[in-house]
C-alpha cells in the first residue's frame, strides 16, 4: 500500500461502518469515557504535539479509538471540506428553561436488570454533547470530550437525513418526481443498479445493490468506494473511479428494487447527485440555502468533499450541537421555526409516516424492531411517534412529537454500531420524554 | 515525482512567490479580467464538472492562472484547514454611506501617461472584492470574480500582518520580550539561524537567513519548505522535515541579523511558533480570541494547516472582505472598534512608526521607496502616514489615518508580485483618499 492510499476520504470506514447492525464491530473496551477523554489524553496539545500525541492522516490512525474522540471535532483539520454557510445574519438564540432534576431521571437499559440514571448514561455513551429541547426551549445542555458550544462535531450518517430531507422537500414542492427512474434524472447512472430504481427507492434505501461492507475482505466494495472518494490525486496506475459520482456508475444490482431495506451509504450519495441535477446546486449549497440560512443557525456547518469537490452526502457533515437541535425543532414543528415556514408541513408528515415496515424488518435490526426508514430518517413507530437521524458512534437527532421533545446528541462511542448504544439510549430518551410530559 | 508530491501544502509557490519584488514573475498575459472571470469560464460547474472545468490538486494545477481565480475563494475545498472562529454572537453590521461618484475618481498610474478611473482600475487589477471605509462607514463596496459578500478569499501574505499584530499586542502587553533571543523561547530553534535572532528581528524580517526562493532551481529551499508543509503523509523514503516547525529548525544563517530587510515567509512561521509557546495557543486560536471574536465579524475565517495541524502563519488565511475591512478599521482606530478597546493604542503606534528604513531600502522595492516593514505590516512613510497588509496577487488592507480611510481588497491578478499591481493601486488609493478628504 503506497502512502497515497493512506490519505483517505474519511468516507467509508467511519461513516458507513456499522450503523447497519448486521455488521456491528465488536469493540469491547476497558477504556471508559473518563479515561479516554481527549483533553485529558492531550491529543494535539503542544507546539508541535509530541509524536505520541499527534492525530494525523491516515484515517486508520486518526479514526482509531481513542484518538477518534479528538478527531470527531476536528475533521476539517484533516481533509478538504466545503462550507454550509449560515449566511451573515444574526443567529436566533435558543430560549432556555433548564430543569435541574434531569440528571436523576432513571431508566432500565435494554437487557439490563438494574436502573441507570441520565447522568450515568452520558458517560456510558461517551457523550460529547447533548441538548434537550422541550416545547421549544432548552431544558438540558451538556458538553464534554472534545466539544463545547462553539465547536463542531462529525454528524456521520445523520448527514443522510439532511440529504433525505432536502429530497423530500423537492418531492413535496413538485420539483422532484419520486416515481421517476434515476436514469431519467442522472443519465450517467443508466447502466448502474441505480438506473432503473425509482427516486423513492433510493430515498428509502430499498434499492437492491451489490455492495459489500465486509471490512475483513480487502476486495469488498467499501474499499473501492473509499479509494474513489479520497480527495487526493489518485496514485499512479490507479484505474478505478475518481469521486463519488464515478463510483456510483459502477454499482451493480443484486435482486429486485423495493423489496428489502438495505442500509447503504451509496444511496445517499446517489440522492445527492439527483438533488444536484434537479436543482443545479450541490448538497452543501442547498443545505445552506434551504436549512442553515433559515434556522437562525449559530455556526456554519461543513461537508467533506472528494477530489472533485463533491460533498459527501452520505456522511460528511460536521455541525454545532445547537444547530442540530434547531434542525430537530424544525422537524418537530413540521417545517416551521422561529415563526417562519421553511417548507410545507407535508414534508415532515411524509417522513414521520415512515417507510415500508416489512421491507425494513428484513434487515433484522434488533433494537429497532417494528421500525422503518423514510427519506433517510429512522422512524420508530412507537407510541410517541418518534423519529430520528442517526449516525455511527452514537450521533442522534431524536424527535418525539408526543412529548414535544427534541434530543440532539454527539458522541464518540468506541463501537460504530448504534446497536451497541441503543440499549442505553432509547430507554433513556423514552424516560426523559415521560419526565418532561409530567412537568 | 510521485503523486504525493503533487498534493501540496498550498504554501510556497502561492504565498511566498513574488511578494518580494526582486523575484517578480513575468506574466504578461492577454487574458484580461473579463475574459478570465471564473464564473464565465465555468470552473467547477456541473455535477460532476466536465474534465476541462475541474480545479483539483495538485497545486501546480489549482493555482495556475486563470484557474486560480476560482481557487482563491475555495482554498478549504482543496486542503485541510483550521477555523478562526468569530464566536457565536451576532455580527456588528457595518454602517453604509455610499458615494456614487466613486467610480469616476481619476488618477495616473505610475509610469503611465494617461489617467485611469477607479472603475477601470478594478478590472485592471483583477479585483474580486473591494471595500472602502471612510470615517468608519462603507462608502464603496464591490464584488466580482469568485467572491460575494458571504464568500471568503485567500488573504495570502496579509496573514503575516495578523500574525505580526498578535505578536505586537503580546509585546506591548509585556507577555513577549522583543529583545529576547528566539532560542530562549523556542529551544528547538537554538541551532537554526533563528536561534540567536531577537524576536523583533523576526517580527521585522531583518533576520539573515540562507533561504532561496528561486523557483527555477529544484534544489531551492522553497521546495523543501513546500514538501515539509504538505498536509499529506510524507512519501515513503522521505527523510526531510515534517511540518513548518521541523523545517524552521533546519534554516541556516547567511550574514548578520538586523542589517537588511529580507522578505521571507519563514519568519512569520517562526513568529507563529514563538506566539504559540508564549501563549499556549496557536495562531488560529489566538486570532479568534483576540481579533475575530472581538470585531463583530460576520464570518469565521480559516487557516490552512500542515500535516500536524500547525496553521500556516505566513500565508494560510482566508476570510470575508468585510471582516478584513473591520480589521483595517481596528487598526485605523488604534485598537478600538465598535466602542470597545481590544488592545492598547501603543500597538498601532508602534506599527505605524515603521521599521528600519535603511534596512528596508537594501531590498530594493521600486514601488515602495522610502518605506519600511514593521511587525509584518508595510509602512509607506508617505504624507498620509499610510500602512498596509499585503499579499501576492493584489491582496491589501490599506489604512490611511490622514484620510480616515480603510481599503480592503481581494484580487486574483495573474502576476504574484504586487510590484506589478502597485502602479495602478497605490495612486488609486491616494486619489481616493484625496477624494474622500474633499467630501
Amino acid at each position: 500500500m503506497t502512502s497515497q492510499h493512506r490519505f483517505s476520504g474519511f468516507c467509508v470506514a467511519a461513516a458507513l461502518a456499522a450503523a447497519f447492525y448486521g455488521t456491528s464491530v465488536s469493540a469491547k473496551t476497558a477504556l471508559d469515557a473518563e479515561s479516554t477523554d481527549p483533553v485529558t489524553l492531550g491529543w494535539m496539545q503542544g507546539f508541535p504535539p509530541p509524536p505520541d500525541k499527534l492525530v494525523m492522516q491516515p484515517e486508520s490512525d486518526f479514526f482509531s479509538f481513542p484518538k477518534m474522540r479528538w478527531t470527531v471535532c476536528h475533521i476539517r483539520e484533516l481533509m478538504p471540506t466545503k462550507q454550509v454557510s449560515r449566511g451573515l445574519r444574526a443567529p436566533v438564540p435558543l430560549e432556555y428553561a433548564p430543569l435541574p432534576g434531569f440528571d436523576q431521571v432513571s431508566f432500565v437499559p435494554l437487557g439490563a436488570d438494574t436502573p441507570m440514571n441520565w447522568a450515568q448514561s452520558l458517560s456510558a455513551n461517551y457523550t460529547d454533547g447533548l441538548l434537550v429541547l422541550h416545547e421549544g426551549k432548552v431544558v438540558y445542555e451538556h458538553y464534554s470530550g472534545c466539544l463545547n458550544d462553539a465547536g463542531k462535531h462529525a454528524a456521520m450518517s445523520m448527514t443522510k437525513s439532511l440529504t433525505g430531507l432536502l429530497a423530500e422537500i423537492l418531492v413535496v414542492e413538485g420539483r422532484l418526481d419520486e416515481k421517476a427512474r434515476v436514469a431519467t434524472l442522472v443519465p450517467e447512472l443508466r447502466d448502474s443498479a441505480f438506473g432503473n430504481a425509482t427516486v423513492r427507492q433510493v430515498m428509502d434505501m430499498t434499492t437492491a445493490l451489490q455492495y459489500s461492507e465486509d471490512y475483513a475482505n480487502p476486495k469488498a466494495d467499501i474499499w473501492a468506494y473509499s479509494r474513489a472518494a479520497s480527495p487526493l490525486p489518485k496514485p499512479e496506475g490507479y484505474t478505478g473511479p475518481d469521486g463519488y459520482f464515478e463510483y456510483l456508475e459502477t454499482v451493480k444490482g443484486n435482486g429486485k428494487h423495493g423489496e428489502a431495506f438495505g442500509y447503504r451509504t451509496i444511496n445517499s450519495d446517489a440522492l445527492g447527485w439527483i438533488i444536484a441535477r434537479v436543482t443545479g446546486k450541490d448538497v452543501a449549497q442547498l443545505l445552506s440555502e434551504r436549512i442553515w440560512q433559515k434556522i437562525g443557525a449559530e455556526q456554519d456547518a461543513y461537508l467533506t468533499v472528494d477530489a472533485k469537490g463533491t460533498p459527501f452526502a452520505g456522511g460528511g457533515l460536521s455541525a454545532g450541537l445547537r444547530d442540530l437541535g434547531r434542525v430537530g425543532q424544525l422537524m418537530l414543528e413540521e417545517g416551521s421555526l422561529n415563526g417562519q415556514r421553511l417548507f410545507p408541513k407535508t414534508v415532515v408528515e411524509n417522513i414521520r409516516a415512515g417507510g415500508d415496515r416489512n421491507a425494513f424488518a428484513k434487515a433484522g435490526y434488533t433494537t429497532l424492531k417494528g421500525g422503518s426508514y423514510r427519506s433517510m430518517w429512522w422512524v420508530f413507530h412507537n407510541d410517541h411517534g418518534a423519529f430520528a437521524a442517526r449516525g455511527v458512534h452514537g450521533q442522534t437527532i431524536y424527535v418525539d412529537p408526543t412529548a414535544n421533545m427534541v434530543i440532539a446528541r454527539f458522541s464518540s462511542f468506541p463501537t460504530a454500531a448504534n446497536a451497541a448504544i441503543d440499549p442505553t439510549s432509547l430507554p433513556a430518551y423514552q424516560a426523559v420524554a415521560e419526565y418532561l410530559m409530567a412537568q
